[in-house]
């Protein structure tokens, strides 16, 4: 992985700014003769959308994806196949009000990249954060939409926000059919409607709030990664982590397991119908980088977002104090469209583990 | 990042077993010119050898490291530098004991690797865990050494214990002169006591703890890092949940930051004397990816030593049930010297992209 | 190097096929900075143009390209400039007749890729070669143009061709001024004519011809390249054989050098005003991997077009035996426009040398 | 492929110098359960080993291999096989003159990489020329016996001489039984004797000679490799390329197409027993990168070995004129040797394109 390139032989590259006229990917190496169409890709797109509810960016994106290449008319079907080759996938950038952000252009933003690209490079689109802004995870969501064909219908991934601010779900009350039904990704029915009064109140505030999302995978076959420096968790870690505005990662029990004794850890095995039968996933379906069969879980913590209207100490680009008001229209809580985005580099890192654990096992 | 290669100019290669006659590294693109000495990184393994505190493996190596390649005389100094070309180390095993592991030759050991190495390759070396031992970790910590080399004197990169089984140090104690004086890389005197009396009665008990390690860096200057996959906490990510028994990361705040609304988030600034004075650091000193110049700051979750004397259910290789209890020589607390491991892959992955760095903007 | 991307720290990957909407590449890790205008970009495209004289493809391709990202408006000259961050670079086909090839749909063409890519994918877009078609050189022209804004101007890039069929040039006529003023980019004015005669009999005679091309590199320091697999010459040798048709490279002296006597091909050196001066450079400024100051030299030989109007056999996709001409408008001699192609991988080799080597060194 | 590693799958990361304490090798992705032995390894060392005859090297090395890690014994058939692990290869040097080179310690060797090592990293192992020695191609030939294991017995890889100096061989008298029978690896029984003398004299003068070594592999299936940049002819060029003294690569017709009509170019198809028969093999087995079935046919140029008897002009590293002759122990052609080398490097590039196809095509 480099710099703007994910995974090995399932790889894509990420380009495109905020306000700039496009954004978009490559996917390369992607196994040939796979059904694509841009309706499959166009759907996860929309889970991702933003001005879908008040409880994201207002902004009207319409993301709509173009296949510019890699995809062809199949012999037998007549319908569009992957071909082998490089997937270029585009969406344009219909909405940007750059003039939001003039403000900003010489005035640091607490929390937000711009410090760090200025210390970098020396020079940054500033509009809507250019590089950094959370726009460039459509091209993710797309990258994923195709690592999804590549891994086939054998293997689920889905998400689901477990806790918005200080508020955590009832594991006990999870239930996939919500998620869908309410604008949190909620497993909990209950913690939907607290999620909604407290983000109200947020909102109004003119504040933001943080959020852990929790994203599983089940269907993976034992043996999937590889020791010691691509191991399956420490990919999904670099996958999770390079999700804007992520600060932490776990697989399965994760920073719990610090408190646990051997025994409460150790996932007990017993024969079962078909092979090994786990009695517990505290080591959340990897063991030793490899996948064991059990289901992978994977949470993130995501902090709030930055941009708030709130005003919060500064400097400028020359230096000096100032304080800052961030107006735009933007997500009360980021960790809401982390969701599809998470999903996505889930399916890419597995895409991507599949065919190397194919490629050096013939299996 | 591809199996068993680490980074991308600054490239670290691992190979061994537990039980095999040697185990080592190469080190490809360390810069020329750098004073090494096998004493140098021999101080840092011993750091991280077994058999030094009852908390530890008794395991008894020496752990001696030998330089095999790209450090020669220089030509001024007469001393010993790099070259520019691959640097091989090597340390032999001496210690085996390859007849304690007969036993669980046909089982597999809850929470271990076992299983899923089997499922992966069909064949292993089950001795001590083969290459999913710990014992890879002591060529992670000669690069390390290496790494540092490579960073120079301006970066400091320190770790301690922070967490074992559910007792937490108290952070307002934290004095890193004591990290040395006590077995467990403690910064918190009294919490030290508090550790020893918990580990020898979960060592009594047969079995074992998880832990909390933090691993800080200071003078990293702001810049280093790069969007938006080869972001400098991705990076790190990706290096700490590579090593053995980590199941989760966090930067700055880390899953605390879900909690934070977004004023408390933010990491406000201030005009200082040496340019930007930031007054909080819950972004763990990255944003954006790219390093802001305060210190790194990175928590892993160690889960409990999966090998325990208390009796654990499993399976054999033939898929029948079977009981197992794991003798031989194990760390009743793996987190301990998970410390120089840690502090090893965060100098490696600063390395790294102090050259990468350097490479795109000439600085 | 892998699949579709070419680089390691200036990094491009190329997509498209040739009857597709578009095509175009992605570079990352361009410093940042560098003033950058699809004018500049645009230079070099014509150059390789398709339909500017009868020795070419008829095809009419504007070859427009457009910048999607990576480029912004600097603070101090308010100039486009390279941010650091992805460059997009399109090229929209706009002149595709891609009813001339549905009659090879099913026989693969001598020589074409047409049956290896059938081998390989089971599926292929078949029109005009598809993505194995030297549209694709386009997408590299325009990443050699970037290529050469990382390099700066103390490096010249030039070529020429210096054989077409048996006809080689004098090479104590070589003018490089001559080099613009022919549809050859023949540095010798006598040859020119003779080609210009030859190249209209060949192509009124339905077949085609090969070539050799030559590569120049002037104002290279000394250093940059890496034993032992990230050689110099090794990487150029990679990247020329990767144009289409290219079936030979040679660096300096090349073939010839195996006749030589080891007096004859040493380079011998005295000392001169700017350092070592070099006698001789059957080396073509590479020793050990590692340019040595001296002009790059490198010639590639360049097979002639598959598709020809004259009838071959072969065989159709369902294996029956078939003869096979080649409609369409294809170029008489692809060596001819091989060579803004050729210039543009050395300045992608060159620009990715300088950066790793600024990497390891600091120089 | 980055400096000191070379593949992508098939993974191999040589290290060492001339005159150190060993050399060897790290190979990561080795397929898993194929028999390994270090006799199996041995053999193919012994064929590149120095002091076989008076037309290499005199220096006496054993070059007896140690497999250090990634074998252990097998289930089912108790012998020693790979596990999936990287494979650690270990070569001790026990031959080393290092006084013979005290003299050339401030004095650049023409031809050599003395000069470009120095201008590179300001520090070097001038003993043997270091990194930059033939004997790191000891690594590269224990390196291709484990990838002839990956590829398994249906690919036969078998490389021959065909030009001494001027002297070319008779390519009708070809016979592979021939080249194990002459010190020469000539496939050409009455050129054989003909080298014979001409090297004798060359050796006898002080004096050294160019080669032109061809390697084939037969058996590969029609499909491996992929375009655009893992072009299986292009990382042949590179991994060819990036052996010692190598200026020159070419596949099947290679230069000579370059003088060629399209008819006379042109691999024409049949339909055959077995699928397609081709009827010519100019393309050297492969088309757009991808490799057609046919049998792989590649040739290198390897220049005169730079180290000679004879005066040459050269400098010191202090920048004064001095004549330089240079004594030790070496080979007259360094082409001959250059054969198991060759050879080696196509198993590597033909086991990482069979794992990557694999990977991507589940083929």
């Amino acid at each position: 992985m480099s710099h703007n390139t994910f995974g090995h032989l399932f790889r894509v590259t990420t380009w495109g700014e905020s306000h700039g006229p496009a954004l978009g990917c490559v996917i390369d190496g992607c196994p040939p003769g796979l059904a694509l169409t841009p309706e499959w890709i166009q759907g996860f797109l929309d889970k991702r959308r933003p001005g879908t509810s008040r409880f994201v960016t207002q902004r009207q994106e319409a993301d709509a994806v173009k296949i510019l290449s890699g995809v062809f008319e199949d012999d037998r079907t007549g319908g569009p196949v992957t071909t082998g080759t490089p997937i270029s996938l585009m969406i344009e950038n219909t909405d940007q009000r750059s003039k939001d952000y003039s403000e900003i252009r010489d005035r640091y933003r607490p929390g937000h990249a711009d410090f760090s690209y200025d210390a970098k490079y020396g020079v940054r689109d500033y509009r809507g954060g250019g590089r950094s802004s959370a726009r460039e995870t459509a091209a993710r969501v797309a990258a994923g939409a195709v690592a999804r064909c590549a891994l086939g219908g054998g293997v689920t991934i889905r998400g689901a926000v477990v806790q918005i601010g200080p508020h955590a779900i009832d594991r006990a009350k999870w239930d996939w059919d919500q998620v869908g039904q309410n604008p949190f990704w909620c497993p909990d029915k209950d913690m939907a409607a607290q999620w909604e009064a407290f983000l109200d109140a947020t909102r109004k505030a003119g504040s933001s709030a943080g959020a852990i999302v929790e994203v599983q995978a089940s269907g993976v076959p034992a043996g999937w990664g590889a020791p010691v420096y691509g191991k399956l968790d420490a990919e999904l870690a670099e996958a999770m982590m390079s999700i804007n505005a992520v600060k932490g990662v776990e697989i399965g029990a994760g920073f719990a397991a610090a408190a646990f004794s051997g025994e409460q850890n150790a996932d007990e095995m017993r024969s079962g119908n078909e092979g090994v039968r786990f009695l517990a996933n505290n080591n959340g379906g990897v063991a030793g980088g490899i996948s064991t069969g059990q289901d992978l879980v994977v949470r993130i913590a995501v902090k709030p977002t930055s941009s708030i209207l709130n005003e919060v100490k500064s400097v400028t680009r020359e230096g000096e104090d100032v304080d800052v008001r961030t107006k735009g229209r933007h997500d009360p809580c980021v960790g809401i469209r982390a969701v599809p985005v998470a999903e996505a580099m889930m399916a890419c890192v597995l895409a991507d583990a599949k065919l190397r654990h194919r490629g050096q096992t013939g299996r």
